[in-house]
This record gives C-alpha cells, structure tokens and sequence, in this order.
C-alpha cells in the first residue's frame, strides 16, 4: 500500500478545449475512513465525455466541479480498510469517487462488483454506466424495430458499440460513424454492424449516408451532434426516433454552436427527437445489467476497452476522448503496477 | 349565377418571400360537373401558412402545386349541380377545391357541413383543419397538464389560439406570443391565457419569457420557430413537450436558416421534441370535431375570424398571414357579393 495518496483537482475551468493544466495533481496522507466508511483502493478510474459539462460553471444536469476541488469518476476498487461499513477489506465495489489512488466513501455511495460476471474493469464499461445508457438509449427512446435503419455517432465509443449492437438484435440494419478505418473494420468485422462510415475521411455525410443508408434513417442515437446529426436528420423518415445521448462534438465550442434549423424537418418527417440521462432508468438498473451481462456471456454483445495506464495519466485518457483515440470504454488502470 | 368562372394559377415559384405576381387570376367558362361529380359554389376560401410549401419544388409531405396550374385550399361552398354524386344542389359542403368561383368535385371529395354547428365558415376554422390541428397537436403531442407552464406561438392564429385554450381547459398556464398590443389583449382578455407577449415590441424573448413563465416551460406549441423558439427551448423543464407544428417564420428564408444548436439543451432537460401532421389523426377527426363544438357550445373555446372579401384579394389575405394581419382564422368571401 502507498503512503501517500494522490489525486487530481479541477486546477481551473477551461474555456473551450480543456488541456494538462486543467488538471493538478495533489498529494495528501492517505486517508482514514471514518464512521460508517470503507477506505477503497481505486483499480480502475472511467473519463467520460460528460466530464467536460462539469468543468464549466454553469448548472446543467450534473452539479459543476468547484476549481481547487478533486475530481470525480466513476471507480471500481477494492475495499482496503472498513470502519463499520456494510463492506470488509478484499470487497470489490464501484461508485462514484475521486481520481484518485485511494478514497474514502460511505457504503450507501458503493455497490458491488460481481467477478463472475466478467473482468471487474466492465463495471465501468459494458456492465456498467455506458452499457446502461446504450441500453435503454436504444430500447426505450431510439427503439428500433425489425427492417428500421438504424444510426449511431461514436460508434466505437463505449456506449455506440454497444447501441449498435441492441440495435442490430431488434432486427434493425445498423450503420456507424467512427473517426478511423480501425474503427470502421472494428464495427462491420467484429460487432456485425451492417456498415460504418469513416468520418474524418470524408465530409459529405450526407452522401456517406445516401449509400450506407439508401432507405433513410428510422432511428438515430446521437453521441456526437454538428454536422454528422445535421446529415442524420436530412434523412430521418416518418415516425424517425432520435435519442439524444451525448453531443461531444460541440462540448468544447468557446461560442453558443449554430447549425441549421431542424424543426422544419421534424414537421414533414413526424420525428420524434428526445434526451434522456441513464440516471432517470435507476429503478431499472439490476434488468439491464443481466441483459447486458447473458449478452456478453452469448457473445450477441462484444466489447472493447483502451486501458491508459497509471493514474498519472488520467488527464491524457480524459482528452483523448475528444480526439476519438479509444476503441470502446477508455480506462485508466491505478495503482496496480506499483505495489 | 356568374357566367364566368376565376380561378388563381401558381403564375411562378417564389424565391423567398410571395408577392402578387406569385398569382395569376385566369378566367373560363363555368366547367360542367362530370359523371360522379358536382359542381361547387364557392362561399369561403381558406389560406393557410402551410401553402407556402406547396409553391416550391421541393417535395415535402405535401405534393408541390405546378407552375401554371390551379391553387387549391380548403373550400366551404354550396352544391349547385350534381351529376350523379351523393351531394344535391343546396347541400353544404367542404373539402379541399380550388382558389376559384366555382369548382367540381366527386362526391369523394366533399364532407358535408352541418350548419347547426355554427356558422358554415368555422368548418375552416375552429370545427375545421386548424381547430382539429390545435386539438391533437396540444392533447397528444404537447400535453399540458394541470399545473403546468404550456407556452404557444402565433397564439392569436387559427392555430394557436385554440391550442391556448384547450391548455388552458387542462389547467396549465398559458403563455402565448402574438404580434400586436391588440393581439395580447385578446389573449389575455378574450381567451383567458394568463399572459401574452407582444414580439414585435421585444426582441428580448427570452427577459419576456423570465417574467411570464417564472418556472420555466413544460409544454411548448410551436407555430412559428426562429429566435422565440430559441428562446423557449432555453427556458424547457426537464421532461418538457415540444409539439412542432409550424415554422412560418422560416418558410420565406432564401437560405436554409441557422440557430443556436438545441440538441445539448434536450440532454439536460429530457425534453421530447416532436413534429406532427394532423392528417395522421384522420381516423379520430370526427371525435375532435365534436369536442371542439362542445366547448364553442359551452363558451370555454373562442373564436375570431379575419374575412377578407372577395376572390380577387385572396392574395393579400394569404400574404397577410406571414405579415401576421390577421387574428384569429384568416378567411376569404367569395361570391356573395356579386349575385
């Protein structure tokens, strides 16, 4: 066990892209756990594109980071010390905690992680947060159906991968936006995604669609946003559903994005466009989980991890999220190569 | 009975805005009813914003007029010859005809109105398309429910101000945007809305909107789209409904029109965005009509209408409305006047 623990702090909130200096990395005691809390020693950290909404001082769904104050992520640990928790010493946990080696946290702030279920590093990927949202994303708001043509942006992604692949179990032809040929020959080769479409390749999305999608776009789960979900809705068809799950394209715009205006399209096509946060489907969590989980266990869903290792280089895992440099959930491996 | 028969022919695709030369009054013969069909008088013509549409090449959900070819809206008349239809001389009818004196029809065609309930101009307004409009379009798509903030556009339209109202019998606020003082004062004394907001007089949409929905949107009827909307969209509720309708402050833009990008608000706030056609509620008309005279009936539905007299000036009454002159159901009389 180290003596010291280290852990990073929002240094300053960034305006547009944020970059090393937004992060400062702190070193404390180790700290004890108090009444009714568990010390965990983290094993893997999640960076997530929602991140970035909370670097800024504005309100949205998720409270804002206060600059001096530790970052937090989603964490799956080991419990290393309990002081009267509902959790012993060698416990496999996840919750949301800091980027940090080692936290303290009260045991209503943890579940556990079931390694029967598959490598623990999942509770942060396709059993856990990402998988969820692609799950209900996909079956409750972009609900595709046998013979639909269904879109997914950040296909690759932690969470696109596993919409695509939803989809393509409901019967649907499932295409994909990626930023690499990698990606593309990831989605049609391993996850059977019926085509994928290289974006930084080209920028006529609309005609990328017109060949990927001849018959238009029935059902559209957007991580992205900009001019990719412009192209999208230029083809969305009669009762189209769009689930609106992340827009990472325009977090680090220093001005409000302009794009054109979609709602005449709504009209002539009766789309239906809705956000939704993973966290209004808590009382469904445990469903989804198994779901996901006799999937993995039947190989109908894959999954892919980018593993950065070292706490040290969270920020770097972090800001490679914008530059599309994972193949599925991105991680950061702590702590283990230094014991 | 005129000798002659007028009608006005799409003279030329407009670029942008519509002007006069838009239309071409042509004059012929009175035409003879075929075999099935009958012939119609006249007595009401209806202009829609929905026109606008059909006078570009572009195919939308509604197949664009021909240059050279008649215009067509819906039509109040009065049979006056049949030939073997399922309508005699004298009966009432509406349906969709041409912007001309007279026209024929098949039986098929036509519904008959029922002048007991009301005068035979509301089966184009408030028992008609438009009321029927603002029925499905706030019960099934905005949904207001009681306690809730509904805020609508072009709320003194045909449109708008039975949506307003019909919020308002679901024990919403209803807030409503207009383009006059006297506009306002309709809403607000007339039509019961709780406050009306002049957006000519601002352009501080949303400073406007701060004080007449002080707890944000929830149900949001859209006639109008552009910067109001805008504004609107940044003051949504989490798990607000937005009912797209109509976009007429787009639909004269010579450019595909640009604005702020919306999807990131959709995200935070769990909204559901959602364009409609009311032709798709075809099967449940009869069931709107009916509410809607009942509560003409009752005194909890107003209506106004704007009659511009005679055919020649059906033009102006259709430029009028993208001018907003008109309050209530904008109507053209035809023929009266000259027997």
């Amino acid at each position: 066990m180290r003596e010291t623990n280290r852990k990073f702090l929002l240094a300053n909130r960034p305006d547009g892209k944020p970059d090393r200096d937004t992060f400062e990395l702190a070193e404390e005691d180790v700290p004890e756990p108090g009444p009714g809390e568990v010390l965990v020693r983290t094993r893997y950290l999640s960076v997530d594109p929602y991140m970035r909404g909370r670097m800024d001082a504005r309100e949205s769904y998720a409270e804002p980071w206060e600059v001096g104050e530790p970052l937090r992520a989603g964490v799956v640990g080991e419990v290393v010390d309990s002081n009267g928790a509902d959790f012993e010493a060698g416990d496999l946990v996840t919750g949301n905690l800091q980027w940090a080696d080692y936290a303290t946290a009260r045991g209503s702030q943890l579940q556990p992680v079931n390694p029967d279920l598959g490598p623990v590093s999942t509770a942060l990927g396709v059993l856990g947060m990402p998988g969820r949202t692609a799950y209900f994303g996909t079956r409750e708001v972009a609900q595709p159906k046998a013979g639909d043509t269904f879109v997914v942006t950040g296909a690759a992604g932690a969470v696109g991968s596993v919409a695509g692949q939803i989809a393509k179990l409901s019967g649907a032809r499932v295409v994909g936006f990626a930023g690499s040929d990698e990606k593309v020959a990831f989605l049609e080769d391993d996850l059977g995604f019926d085509a994928g479409i290289n974006y930084k390749e080209t920028d006529d999305y609309r005609g990328a669609l017109d060949e990927a999608a001849p018959g238009g776009v029935d059902s559209y789960f957007d991580n992205v946003g900009g001019p990719i979900t412009d192209a999208v809705f230029s083809k969305l068809n009669v009762d189209a559903r769009v689930a609106v799950c992340g827009q990472i394209s325009l977090y680090n715009a220093e001005e409000i994005p302009t794009g054109p205006r979609k709602l005449p399209k709504l009209i002539e096509s009766r789309a239906r466009v809705e956000g939704f946060l993973v966290g209004d489907f808590a009382p469904r969590f445990e469903e989804a989980t198994r779901k996901l989980a006799e999937w993995v266990e039947s190989g109908d869903v894959q999954y892919r991890e980018t593993v950065t290792e070292g706490l040290e280089n969270a920020p770097d895992a972090f800001l490679g999220l914008f530059e599309g440099e994972n193949v599925g959930k991105q991680l950061v491996a702590v702590g283990d190569s230094e014991e």
